[in-house]
């Protein structure tokens, strides 16, 4: 006889990430990766920390590179907790404030992990479809719900909501916990890690997955009053950060210069792309993340096209909104090789 | 204010791991990891993956590290999940299958992780006391549970249940699922893996911390029918295995002549170690791990003696059995170096 698992998981639809080909010769331009390699100063440091130690249990509390995200963002370091990815957290934040069939929030679109880890742990989700515009609707002032999952900027289109309107957000709804997931922030022109001293209800989430090039070794965290730390601490798997993850996490967020050069290139490129999109035909909102999303006509046929020459974006449809493709800003020949594809097609060239 | 989690979060009692001291000059015998480093070929398969490729997402089904242990163990990989830890793996398994107020079974002692997630997911924990020679106790064979926990070799004395005991036990239970923590089986006799062709109510898990030295990277599996391991594979992290704790696993795995060295020379250690700690009047049950459990006069105050002295061993009590010294097997040398300490203590000298 086989033992069933609890009904919460024999429903489970599970979170589909965007494809990992195990082949070579993809260009991929579908997960958001960082085209750039993570700082030289990376692979000095692992080579340094491979054998012995990794015989020995990691740091538990990631102490060390807790210190390094303290001076860097001048908040106690008791402030922070690290996982295994941003995914972890976001999941862990779930697991410690969901009760089955509570009130739970979110856009439409918005990151898809949300409604995977809220059906998870069986919450009752409610959805606000954003403005045409992708603009933040006006019902979210007055939502109802413990639990509010925001990303910003927003995934799939890069929308950005600026601090002063999250201020708003937070204030005007005190009793609901705010969880925004700054995963794409370095890209934008603004964060809201200063609205923590005022806001108790709020934790941001970040991950070192796009703007430092680390999604290979999964590293992310979360910043809030100790007061929500330590709940997460109670219930993240003990040795959640392997310690060649928190070497890396640390030469990473050390090498600023690096990071900012890096961060300027692909702001730059995506300026160039969206503007050869959109002379494509293409509608292409205002991004403030490291991906561009493009409107019109046969998205579908095109993702489909796209792939079959090797290039790999993701397709994004909502019940809301016009479906599009969610394209990663890759390097300057990556994107040239790929607008030169979507111009073939277009004009119904085989390239 | 303060936005509360669940009740089950609230009232949580973390898992408390070994001490990390980190300053160095410690003798590290708490947490069992391997005196040894892992393979050379581990190292020079980390230098390999480092750089440019962290920028990517790893494989997130460890589709390579499952096809080599499909391969050692005669099992098909869809039989496995890879970990972020084999506490991962006991995590998701209890996320899966437990709902709040259902039975599950334990012995007492036994890891003390598995008491740590029945809480977390508000289990109605029974307890089976081991017998006084560590014994399995008869009572659990009668066992009216959904899940039984039980760890084989078991901690923290290091007791060994042969297979046959084990069929007997999961062919007279046949609606209780059986989670066997195979950790530290490496060290022991045989092993139960080819009970799964049997038994449809078997879950193992095992780990790479303790056997493959591998403790800072954080690999563990699970090996049991494909209709379990789909529902895990459901609620897991999207990439809970990171690309370099792949890599060194893989390597680390195929090092087979390493492996059988490391094994043979601990269970030397493990022996000659018994034999002088029953001189120096220590009851020390016989151990099939990488550990011994140490029973005699006054234990507590020679664990805080040892640790004043800068030597970390793990301090165990329970309500069934006698406290005990929990002592993981280190270097033919450093065992020297714990047994000539614990002389003098014994003997009252000041060493």
């Amino acid at each position: 006889m086989t033992i069933q698992p609890t009904r919460a998981v024999q429903n489970l639809v599970p979170y589909v990430p965007g494809l990992q080909p195990r082949t070579r010769g993809y260009l991929k331009l579908n997960s958001n990766e960082n085209p750039y390699p993570p700082a030289p100063q990376v692979s000095a440091a692992l080579r340094k920390a491979t054998n012995p130690q990794l015989r020995i249990y990691p740091d538990p509390v990631c102490t060390s590179l807790r210190s390094i995200l303290a001076r860097r963002f001048k908040i106690p370091a008791s402030n922070f907790i690290i996982g295994n990815g941003s995914d972890e957290i976001l999941r862990l934040i779930c697991q410690a404030y969901i009760d089955p069939g509570m009130r739970i929030g979110m856009f439409a679109p918005t990151y898809t992990l949300f409604e995977t880890l809220g059906q998870m742990f069986q919450a009752n989700i409610i959805t606000y479809p954003l403005e045409d515009d992708y603009g933040m609707p006006s019902a979210v002032f007055s939502s109802r719900v413990k639990i509010f999952f925001l990303a910003n900027p927003n995934s799939p289109v890069g929308t950005f909501y600026p601090p002063q309107l999250m201020a708003r957000l937070l204030s005007t709804r005190p009793r609901t916990l705010f969880v925004l997931d700054e995963a794409y922030v370095d890209f934008a022109p603004q964060h809201c890690l200063r609205l923590l001293r005022r806001f108790r209800n709020l934790i941001i989430t970040r991950t070192l997955s796009k703007s430092y090039s680390l999604a290979g070794l999964r590293i992310g965290f979360a910043v809030a009053s100790p007061q929500i730390i330590s709940q997460l601490y109670k219930i993240k798997d003990s040795y959640n950060v392997n310690r060649l993850s928190q070497v890396a996490a640390e030469a990473a967020l050390r090498a600023v210069p690096y990071f900012r050069r890096n961060i300027q290139r692909i702001k730059q490129t995506r300026a160039r792309v969206r503007r050869e999109l959109q002379n494509l035909g293409f509608r292409v909102p205002l991004s403030h993340a490291n991906f561009l999303f493009a409107i019109g006509q046969q998205t579908h046929k095109i993702y489909r096209q796209l792939k079959a020459r090797k290039i790999l974006v993701r397709y994004f449809t909502s019940e809301s909104h016009t479906p599009g493709l969610r394209i990663s800003i890759g390097t300057e020949r990556e994107m040239t090789t790929l607008l030169r594809t979507l111009k073939n097609l277009i004009r119904g060239d085989k390239p």
